[in-house]
């Protein structure tokens, strides 16, 4: 069982963390769960496939649903209690909101199983940043 | 390494479980896992941020995309063997999809890992109810 | 504490898993949390009520907002390093985005501690498969 935090420079959307996550988790034995986590609100962590068509869907879906340029009330920085340079980023948590900030998957003697076109991706709605990310092992027996 | 359940009376849309769960956690050491799970259909739990202004944002986009007022074959309540008397909320329902009715924190030393705005909530779409919520901690270290 | 794998055709669109689920932990003792993950990248976990109008009303939602015969560059399968045979899926995938490819339930005395409506399914966006389910039980205490 561990813990470890690693940090991600997100300068692209979709940042497979998978090589990372199986090195961390190369030496465990038998069975368990690894819980990816990111701690912040306009990210997420998702498995899914990285196709890059799928990948370029994936971002056509979200411009029309949530555009960047659209009107968010969390965006009116002049009424709330924040500098004036606040990033202007309502698109970016309503695209988290779709998403999760956390996954969990079975793994089984240091690999994750997952399935053949699964991968775990960091997604970045609010891109150029650096992003923890905490990355559990629970021992399952 | 525990498992408690609490009681939320929903008399808001978004209600932070943040300061009960941390209550709750306070005393454990090393690494864990908090698992926060909700035992109904119509409300979630979401870690998300709290401002304002983007609850309000979320709000308008579950009433475009799901309207109260909308039709869902789920209210068809004569056709169903259900007392005439059901609840009409289809809507919460369709809500509840986008969302998730748990989340996995990880924890260290009694604390839960959430970033600077990030928040645990139960977000309710079918108001004014009394709603479980079980709490489970895996120590894993 | 233990891991199992089942394999469950999918001739439907919403598959309850609860039965078999609850088969598997049933002789477990005391708490813990079931992780139940599915290894594709086209079909879902989720944890909801089974209601069949429910159902069509998700369905509906569904087709309209990713519709079968939508457009996806992912379904460009000509300029795509993959069979020509391949399959046009484009809007499973897209659909799939919409749910998580994992639940984690808690657990007391060798049942799922669901709500009176929750229900756990397999949702098939790509149908009539033969998909893997890997279970795995943490013992909480």
């Amino acid at each position: 069982m561990f813990k470890k935090e690693i940090v991600v420079k997100t300068e692209k959307q979709f940042i497979s963390l998978k090589n990372e996550i199986s090195d961390l988790i190369r030496d465990q034995r038998g069975a368990g769960i690894v819980n990816v986590f990111v701690a912040h609100t306009t990210c997420a962590i998702k498995v899914m496939e990285g196709e890059i068509l799928l990948l370029s869907d994936v971002e056509e879906y979200l411009e029309k649903t949530w555009p960047q340029n659209g009107n968010y009330r969390h965006d009116m920085i002049g009424i709330r209690d924040v500098p004036i340079t606040e990033r202007i980023n309502g698109y970016s948590h309503m695209r988290q909101l779709f998403f999760s900030c956390e996954a969990n998957i079975p793994c089984q003697d240091g690999k994750m199983q997952l399935g053949q076109w699964q991968d775990v991706f960091l997604v970045e709605f609010d891109p150029m940043r650096e992003r923890k990310v905490i990355i559990t092992y629970i021992s399952v027996m």
